[in-house]
């Protein structure tokens, strides 16, 4: 199943378009995408059996697939091959900081500047469906909604000069851009294991595979959930492979005019066209 | 005005009990101490003139004034006393990291250790009254609903194992007390110098003033929203000064059976036992 956050209605993401889900479900399920998740098991099970009218897909109209988190869990130096160009160690828990959830946007707004060292980081992101209080890594995926491709943008000047505290530097308004939409974990190939990458103006800046994660999915939901629980719409940004900006010789970091293009197999692509900052 | 939420209902706080505020508003206001937030300036005008039937004050029905805010920013090394004896400098731009609103707590509800090396953090609390976005800290106070006491409970082991972040060890279950009610900052002597201080079965360990934050209200006010905008309800705990148990030679930590006071002038007091960790 694909779910996404159309014209912010909750809609069925199918073959050739999108099927409102209040108005096939008669009212039982939306229009608000936020309230999917709460109800995730009841919702996936009318899915199975859905039908309605397929409207056309406006790839502007679509929104964050969980606008509202209670909770952003976003993990640092998860991929040891990141952990190395930051010249940093690999952490024995996970490092756990937050994008703000007044910072997220949708999968093809734009990213607003808010200096001149701005960098990218694609990001594998899970989405919690049901709430999970001290679950097994075993258990780990059956608390897992679905997966839907991120941006961790991040301003590396106030992420490193906050006191070593990363989350101002990633909560800037637009540093969070989700979606298209969510897949469900059964719909990718391998869970476990999925391309991901990004591009700026075509060049492919960041290559890599899931299967690199040094906390898996599973394991970060039985890590996070055996400190505080994971409530439905929640989501976990999982961390970035290499190929970051500043983990380069010169380092190179966003410009307004670029678009920034990221992607993981077998769920989609999300398109940032990168803006100067408004009002600072 | 003094706000509380007491049994789960918003209540007007008066010198001989509670007054409901959805009854005493014949449905207007409440009951979900949790909307109060987004109707501040309509709350408080009501206020004013409100009637109704004053209750008794059940210390133990009292929960978290802001139960359920959608963003919990918590400020590291804010008065130079703790950066002191924290071995830590200053932060240019505010150190920021997360209390997961999942591991917040009432006022008197126990505080459930995860190990060994568990701190006290005794804090003034901010509430958002008026969202706020891109606010002069000249107009940062407009934005603040209200001040109360919290305790920011802290898992050494953990905050620092963490690759440095700090946010999954000030998250575990319980570690976020706040309470006993809201007090708006007009009904404070100074709300920029208040006492504050927390004691250890009756030893003051840390005896404070907040006159010595770096950053105050108003500016955090100024430099969060400058990030991203500011939600009602959401809680910005201010930092810890001197005084906690990794500070000292040798280190304290907390330990079950200990009862945590904490207080602050013109607010109150909060008091949490501390008990050993449930299910690990």
């Amino acid at each position: 199943m694909k779910i996404a956050n159309h014209h912010g209605r909750l809609v069925l993401v199918v073959d050739d378009g999108v099927v409102d889900v209040h108005d096939a479900s008669d009212g039982r399920f939306g229009p608000d995408p936020a309230d999917a998740y709460a109800r995730w098991d009841d919702l996936r099970a009318w899915a199975d059996d859905a039908t309605g009218e397929v409207l056309p897909l406006d790839e502007d109209a679509l929104g964050a697939p969980s606008p509202t988190p209670r909770q952003v869990f976003a993990i640092g130096l998860n991929y040891a091959s990141h952990a190395e160009e930051s010249g940093m160690d690999l952490p024995a828990v996970p490092a756990v900081f937050t994008k703000y959830p007044a910072g997220l946007t949708g999968p093809f707004a734009p990213i607003e500047l808010s200096g001149e060292m701005v960098d990218w980081e694609v990001e594998l992101v899970a989405v919690i469906g049901r709430e999970a209080d001290r679950v097994a890594e075993a258990d780990g995926w059956d608390h897992v909604a679905g997966l839907t491709v991120g941006q961790d943008v991040s301003d590396r000047h106030v992420q490193f000069a906050a006191g070593g505290q990363f989350s101002l530097g990633k909560s800037f308004r637009s540093y969070g851009p989700t979606g298209p939409w969510l897949v469900t974990p059964d719909e990718v190939a391998d869970r476990d294991d999925l391309a991901l990458g990004c591009s700026l103006d075509g060049e492919v800046v960041q290559d890599d595979r899931t299967a690199g994660l040094v906390f898996t999915v599973p394991r970060l939901v039985a890590e996070l959930s055996a400190v505080c629980p994971l409530l439905p719409g929640d989501l976990i940004f999982t961390g970035t492979p290499a190929g970051v900006g500043i983990g380069r010789t010169p380092p190179r970091f966003l410009a307004p005019g670029q678009v920034l293009e990221s992607w993981i197999e077998g769920i989609g692509a999300i398109r940032n066209q990168v803006v100067a900052g408004g009002a600072a």
